[in-house]
């Protein structure tokens, strides 16, 4: 189901919650329609974006059941399967590869500490033992080491990788595993998860993007791509200006008051609700919700964008 | 059960694993025998020496039902609950509680990016919902946040925590706390993380220790203990110095072969097993094991302290 | 002399020095000949490139007079005045500018501890006691903080500063600066560190590049810079593609054996003395000089990219 | 003139300024008085609490000159040379001893990258160069590498260093190489540069003490250190204790408004300030001053403590 190498726009999905924090599957639903009827290429469930941190394995197995079933085949569903060590993924693998995923996405060990020798390692096991595509997930700012152009491709010329998700923000590396990559494993997938360098990223040879500000605004990151894909360099840097000066949403939220993820997602969360997608803006705890004040500049930016 | 505040010497498990990574029960009984029998005043199960980031669920409750009924009430048990958020804390949490152990041990939120006012949110939830008393794990190491003065100072004042199990290694903020702590929540506990500070920490007023070479040498470590309580401080400097040299062996697997996590844990099991404690030395995967030449240095440690 | 905005290539000039570490000036002359024959549009000098942290004052003084001189009005040259803190920068500035130079370049205070509070300060009180113009450097690799858009676009917006050279590597943030002044300070140039991110960089409108391998590829660069100004971009990216293989000389050096910077100068300098540039591929000390080996790797990437 | 080991209270000294900054000798010289007449055993010049890195080389040569004629031979006078790499350091370190001081305190390399292997030459070939002997300078915090036992040692068994500062918080790496070094090289002086875990540093057999705070209260720390040598630990311990709340005083500046070295080292300075020592609390930019109600949380530490 998965094309090798993947692209296009596979959004992160938020998993929208119930006030008593559960997932509200109506909601989720809803999200995932308003996605696909955009024209996404793909969906990818429990990153970041989805909270996964936050949620429980049962939370989770929710999640992966309905995007599945309302992907029906349409779009490959990638879903995320976060843990700390080897074993622990795997049992994440195992619980995603049942519900009907069609490949995996899974960082370095987190919370101990790390050799490239046993990172090496880790994804060796786990991608051995996988029944679906394994991706690499890079994200520094959560795993606290950065995957090396090194490991990354020699795990793209072994087989080992189906892709690369990479959310380092280093756009200069992304380039070096991207070129060294494009020859010599050219089934490998280059991803970024960047909301504000599409554009120049998909100059750079990645294949897709897996921007969480998709959630909001899916029409403009596939109108985005497409102009990319065409070759229009000016009016794609226009669509990604407009969709940059949207992004500053995330920033809705004090800094005094909360950490930027509670923000971010807050804020898009904020956003679905008021464009009548989902039910309820609330975040998982230990998050800080986003006040009256701060709601209202995530409906001035999507005013301004042209969304409300 | 537990004693308020908690003090003495409270090793931190090893997690014995045969070669198939299932937990080895025989050998886990003879670990908690052998600290039994050397007089602990309590058993920390499912922290970093136990592998607890390396331990798939399942594991982890073979862990819990074994030594709660192996200590059987003679001593308390605390088990690590940890994960990266609140709700999944909380699951983990309720497993342990109902294994019948005594206390659980939480960290800060990890993976996500937080911020003051969220661990705050996080450590109030938990205590509150939380069926055993809640003691906080400060390991800036693995969680990447330091938990600070002002925040276990709350904490205690409130009533929230039971205590602070402290291995971050910062030895000054910890003697403010336990200073601060000391008139205002009496029964509020600190415990040192450290192998190598016990009696100037215990100098300072901290009430218990938890060092993970007391895996290897508990009588060490309970004489020790005993020597400060008596304020016979040069006899306890002499044998924390010889427990300091010992302590090198956790510096036995080559720093360019592996991280000093497989080191210290791969040293510490190589050492159980040399002395006839457990089975096997293994330790969990990504982690290197220790080669042959790497086994010899740790048994030159355990030959030069006596041990063998 | 300097436009606004400063455009263009504006290499950031190595300082080659004798067997006895003092600065070797017909060595130096040489190189600014070779990069201004290429057709620069400027010269950076004490830069991190030019290896500022290693040379003493008096060294600094030579480097300032040499570049000046040779330069003879036909480019401008940008000094960097590093050093901890404002006052030290200020005397950093002064000799400067007194030899000459046409801007200079300033970090935030390093080796303190710093807040926003007082890096804004101290890049008002340099700029309000400066002579020339000033750029802000962003280089968190050595400073240890990164600028902010916030204070970046509030310097630009008062007419502070000239300019960012942004070494941060993070593409996205340097492309909010970007957007956000080119409409608020439209004289406030933005010149990115990278040498593998050029093409895209200015597709971002950054105004101009100050790449370190400009020293070894003053062609490469300008012919880069010119297919991106008459919007060729498939003969850009494919120039880019090149200095990116040829960019691969910075891992010359053993990671066993010595630093990533004494790595990457080595190898410029290396790379320099055998294109006959430069008399002697000494760095500073405490930097490891590269062996015969891996010198080898350097002439092999030369020779790959048509340089040698 | 300096001992081997050094030992006892070394206050690293403040600078004062006048309101134009530039250093404010009369206050200097009855800085210099309020300590050596509270018994103190080494005077420690242009450290971090002497604002090292805010003083231009004209204000450090000052503080120098003054400091060594003050001390006229009673104590040892230890200099920092803070610069960034070894040739820039050497400058410094040849300065102080011409201006007659008895040792010199270094760090490894900073703002560079660096590698064990540079920081080893870099402090080889300082101390060859050094016309005094050279104390390693351990402070993270500023440098942003730690020093390493293996290294420390190294250069303690080969007669490279005179001994070591430590400023790292590390307790349990400061205590492996006392132990380390107390046989192999006798000679070798450690010093913690802690202000709240004296008694217990002397405990693991450090030598001597750096504290800041000793500006402020050289009575209490003389007697602090006289309690220890004496085997007075209960009576330590109060001393200590008493210390600890005095310390507070480094948080009166609100961190919303500053930096925590604007914090304590203007603490520090309007303490001396209230106590009649010093005839300005400035401190050099751009750190921010404690306003009224700031320097008033001071002034209440003073009170508390028996100061004022």
């Amino acid at each position: 189901m998965i094309t090798a190498p993947l692209h296009g726009v596979v959004p992160p999905v938020c998993t929208p919650l119930t006030a008593g924090c559960e997932v509200d599957v109506p909601s989720l639903e809803r999200l995932l329609d308003h996605l696909l009827d955009a024209g996404v290429d793909g969906l990818f469930v429990l990153g970041s974006t989805s909270e996964t941190a936050f949620l429980p394995d049962a939370h989770r197995r929710t999640v992966l059941e309905v995007a599945v079933a309302r992907a029906a085949g349409q779009v490959p569903v990638l879903a995320g399967a976060i843990d700390m060590t080897t074993l622990r993924v795997l049992d994440q693998v195992r619980t995603a590869a049942a519900a009907g995923c069609d490949a995996v996405v899974v960082t370095a060990p987190f919370y101990t500490r790390t050799h490239p020798a046993e990172i090496d390692r880790h994804f060796r096991l786990v991608a051995q033992r996988s029944p679906v595509p394994v991706f690499a997930y890079d994200l520094p700012v959560s795993v606290h080491t950065k995957l090396t152009a090194d490991l990354l491709c020699g795990w793209a010329a072994d087989g080992v990788l189906a892709g690369l998700k990479d959310s380092s923000g280093d756009e200069a590396a992304m380039r070096s595993v991207t070129l060294a990559t494009r020859d010599s494993a050219p089934s490998f997938s280059v991803l970024t998860g960047s909301e504000t360098t599409v554009d120049t990223a998909l100059r750079m040879g990645v294949h897709g993007v897996v921007p969480g500000l998709g959630n909001v605004d899916p029409h403009g990151y596939v109108r985005l791509y497409r102009h990319c894909v065409a070759g229009e360099w000016d009016a794609a840097a226009k669509e990604q200006e407009r969709l940059i000066r949207l992004f500053d949403l995330v920033n809705a939220g004090s800094a005094a008051r909360m950490g930027r993820g509670s923000s971010a997602l807050g804020a898009f969360k904020a956003a679905l609700h008021l464009l009548g997608v989902i039910g309820d803006p609330l975040t998982a705890p230990p998050q800080i919700p986003l006040d009256a004040g701060e709601i209202d500049r995530v409906r001035t930016r999507l005013a301004e964008s042209g969304l409300l």
